[in-house]
């Protein structure tokens, strides 16, 4: 059996999508800034799926929503447009975010800090998160930026958004969040919780890699990070892909409409729950940051004596997908930066598995994947000579 | 019937290689970083694409070629890149173009203007090349990059760049080509000419749109536009669209290869051609730039007393696509800049039609487009009011 249970990373095209995205490869495949019909032609659909990215996330008309290549690219033109605009060429100096940011935000935070910008990392608690008044209390008078993500990728846990939102609005600070990991998965309003820039990923949530979205509030200005032509309103120079920006609108649709919200909740936390807790009943196991407030889909957990990647090596030999974590950091087998963020120690930053779902996995799935999960536990435990002798160390770890 | 001749400003995917990228939506699906065989088994189709990518130009395995999402945003990487590097955090300030180059080397360079750069552009002769002792004479001690494009997208006219890489190379000045509109057409070499950076773009040779390549030679080092994840080796981040990066492969393997380099001078060209002098025969046409050192897919002719947008509308309604210009620029409707630079006054300027054909255009096609734009011409004279009262201007004016 195959089961993919990885889709914090990448989810598979919906068969519906791909249908939708098929024209505009050998078909309909003008230059949509062209003036003939090869170009005009691809213009009703690129509306039709303009309207599904504004009601998916409730944007206004008169706000932006940017067609970038990636969440990366979003988050980039962000970080570095404020920087633009409001450091280098402004008197602001000082960008919030949080520790535990997807690599996107904090490699330009890092960049930043490169070129004198100030940076604040808030910690989160045990659960993963911070609290809004965290926000508050780190606001300086040369703050920039307050750029916390919406949901965190490893662990679904959900941030205060719409109480930060606030936050911002009171003190006239920007707000950026990565929702990257709440679309699809959870409600998302950038109207009611007082967003100025958003970030989304198509690839997410069953859209095609390649494409990905900003969503920009209207009296937002920002320097674009693509100089050139006049796409997107001078926001975001090149080409538009057609193909990928059609299919996002499609997937976005299918993904966040009520009966899809609907069924994240009813089917595909339930099985998430299922496997959790029958892999809870194996002793010495633990849920990274807890059950509360989490996207339905994802849980990060945590097998004493187990090392992640020999669990991963189990798994992908039964056929099942999983990871320790970020895709964007897995290459260099280090310590999940999230769990360090946890303030776990070492040893038990390396034994955390990430099973992320999606609707198109299946009871049967589930219960396949329980089982593997258990041999797999009795198999490894048997041949770790950490778990041998100290057992006692687990649960104080955390 | 319908005729495509607006190949510079995108072109039809080859269906071939929409083929060699179906198995990446729904099948194939995993995030080429992850661990798993969703993963994984996307590895052997992206190192061939690879291959073929570094066959394509000529590039050493030891040089890198970072996927990006299109030419706009390979050329922002380098121009921003060098601005980081060399002259923010380094003692350079000045960097030589030209003033025919795509509007994303052009606004890049504007904007890096607003930063305090200076930016020599250099001007194209009558013939709308420049040679290469201008871009020597333009050097100076703080001159940190020249950017040159290979050809032009409008006239499709050829730059000297060998002899440009090797004024570069014995100045120690980095040297970056935008090749969007050489490859696939002419032999592109980044070995030969001393290339240290090279932009391309798939959806110009029949690849899809939402993916371009950046070569960088390996003793050049770049700070990265998009900062994120480890992808590319840190020079890229975001996730590879695996998909778009296979198709781009396979298209760059049909559109460089011998035969297919021969192809398109023996077959495209004579094509152009025939088009061309077909037009020619009508009074009062010429050839913006000349005949001499062109790509053998385009033609940018002028046809007095024919505004360029009438013509357009014309050829619309017979099936006709084509173009007054860069699809980048067209949409605001100004006199196509390439030709304003050329010394054309204002009206001239206006009655540019940019004719670019592909391998995918027939005879028949050519000798339906000739019929089509004979019988236009005639019409729009019969109605130009500036045509009917000063034919006597037209020759003067280049």
């Amino acid at each position: 059996m195959e089961v993919y249970l990885d889709n914090n990373a990448t989810t598979m095209v919906d068969p519906l999508v791909l249908e939708e995205m098929k024209p505009f490869f050998c078909d309909i495949y003008g230059n949509p800034n062209s003036l003939h019909k090869f170009g005009s032609g691809t213009h009703p659909k690129m509306i039709e799926a303009f309207h599904y990215l504004y009601e998916g996330i409730n944007a206004k008309d008169e706000d932006d929503i940017i067609i970038t290549g990636n969440a990366t690219e979003s988050n980039n033109t962000v970080l570095k447009g404020i920087w633009i605009d409001k450091i280098l060429n402004g008197n602001k100096n000082h960008i919030i975010t949080s520790e535990v940011e997807h690599p996107s935000i904090t490699a330009v935070c890092k960049f930043l800090e490169t070129q004198g910008v100030e940076v604040t990392y808030l910690k989160v608690d045990n659960d993963g998160i911070l609290e809004a008044k965290n926000v508050q209390e780190a606001i300086k008078e040369n703050t920039a930026l307050v750029s916390i993500m919406w949901a965190n990728n490893e662990t679904g846990k959900i941030f205060p958004i719409k109480e930060i939102g606030q936050i911002c609005r009171d003190n006239k600070i920007a707000f950026h969040t990565d929702a990257t990991q709440a679309i699809g998965k959870i409600s998302v309003d950038v109207q009611d919780c007082n967003i100025d820039y958003l970030t989304f990923s198509a690839h997410k949530f069953h859209g095609p890699k390649g494409v990905g979205g900003l969503y920009v509030r209207k009296t937002c200005e920002l320097s674009p990070l693509l100089h050139g032509g006049e796409q997107m309103g001078g926001h975001r120079a090149g080409t538009v892909d057609v193909a990928c920006m059609v299919g996002m609108g499609l997937a976005m649709k299918l993904a966040t409409s009520a009966n899809a919200l609907a069924f994240e909740h009813d089917h595909v936390e339930k099985l998430r729950d299922c496997l959790e807790n029958a892999i809870l009943q194996i002793p010495e196991t633990i849920i990274i940051g807890g059950k509360n407030n989490r996207t339905p889909n994802t849980t990060l957990i945590s097998i004493r004596g187990v090392e992640g990647e020999s669990m991963l090596w189990d798994l992908n030999q039964k056929g099942i997908g999983a990871s320790t974590g970020s895709a964007c950091a897995s290459e260099d087998l280090e310590a999940n930066p999230v769990m360090n963020a946890f303030g776990s120690d070492s040893e038990l930053a390396h034994t955390g598995i990430r099973l992320s779902l999606s609707r198109f996995n299946t009871k049967e799935q589930i219960d396949y994947t329980i089982d593997v999960i258990k041999n797999a536990v009795a198999r490894l435990r048997k041949i770790s000579s950490s778990y041998a002798s100290a057992p006692e160390n687990h649960v104080s770890q955390l």
